[in-house]
């Protein structure tokens, strides 16, 4: 395991210690969480913990699922207890860029539902300023040329994100278009500008949605 | 055939109308439209009209082929010269309500990609205020229960569209709320505070979009 990987592990356990018996639990996407939800699969096993989960991606139902944690979804639990993700980058307000996995909509969902939402982020994450990350942005496939030209006006080149050549689609159906801002001075204005185009879903922007952050450094986990 | 659909045959046939040789045509959806297109298909057939069109839902790319319309998309076309479609409420400001018939994202961008932009209907589609026609809004079924919720909040019950008790599914894959506010005093704002919300792909308020209303009224045909 290499050094990143120590820091994501050990960051992922430390935030399944704040799941407690009986919360409804909103369960992100990515490898830091990855850890998190083995590391709640190992409670379920040894010490009874009872919970239940709301999964952000196919992904993350098939991890948590192999680690035993029951599913449900918006039809039975309203809100959530608790909601544990990654990002793709955090800034010094703790405004947050995600959907590096193509996932931002439904962690938006399940970040805002919650009580309390807590990033695990190994140090590299940690930025002054947003937007060295290409701007996530999921959009309708019917007309993704047409809204990859709006915000193209916002000052970006979006480009549509692939696989294997061919368009990837999340799992609402949807593109992503990453949008490489450089820098996002004011991220709360940009977030509102772009999902008023028509044809934008969702953007990779959180604002003002995080408690608490918890940053793995070497020999050192610091929370803020 | 009624007097209502004489009315709609009537508007259909004028739009088509206004649509010349050459031209790329964004085609709505629902029964107004579909006098248009066969009006369109007439001209093609008899007159050798060359257009192209982009449909707004998979009925009417039905329509568009039996009319013998060659259809394109927005991978090869940037903007439109005109679209044609129906409205379910046009205020004494020319804002709409769209929706009904579930198709108000792609109508949405066909309207908005257009120089021009024409809406036909029967004199039964014009109102003072917008808002007795219950305010559809598509949304990401995900989280469908979350975001009634929060749509409830600016002041009506949504109820989830269903088909034969199924949700009903729109041609992108999504749910639609109907949203029955009774009265929108304030349509811009009201549009930009649901958009704004999280798990929503569109509302069917239509704002400062329409350069033409073909209003259908008992024998006459009234423009503005």
């Amino acid at each position: 395991m290499n050094e990143q990987d120590k820091l994501k592990k050990a960051v992922g356990e430390k935030a399944a210690t704040m799941v407690k018996d009986g919360m409804k639990v909103g369960l992100g996407s990515g490898s830091t969480v990855y850890w998190m939800i083995r590391s709640l699969g190992e409670r379920i096993q040894k010490d009874g913990l009872k919970i239940e989960g709301i999964p952000s991606s196919n992904q993350t139902a098939i991890w948590a699922e192999e680690a035993g944690i029951p599913l449900t979804d918006f039809s039975h639990v309203k809100e959530l207890d608790i909601t544990i993700d990654g990002a793709d980058e955090v800034d010094a307000n703790n405004h947050l860029i995600k959907g590096g996995g193509a996932a931002l909509f439904r962690e938006k969902v399940i970040a805002q539902a919650a009580k309390e939402f807590v990033i695990i982020v190994d140090q590299s994450k940690i930025v002054d300023t947003l937007g060295e990350f290409s701007l996530p942005v999921e959009v309708l496939p019917f007309s993704w040329h047409r809204t990859a030209n709006e915000i193209s006006k916002l000052g970006c080149v979006p480009t549509l994100r692939v696989n294997e050549e061919e368009p990837l689609v999340t799992d609402n159906g949807n593109y992503i278009l990453d949008c490489p801002f450089k820098v996002i001075p004011f991220p709360d204005k940009l977030n509102k500008e772009i999902k008023s185009i028509v044809g934008v879903i969702e953007t990779g922007l959180f604002i003002d949605m995080v408690t608490t952050v918890i940053v793995g450094e070497k020999d050192n986990i610091n929370i803020k």
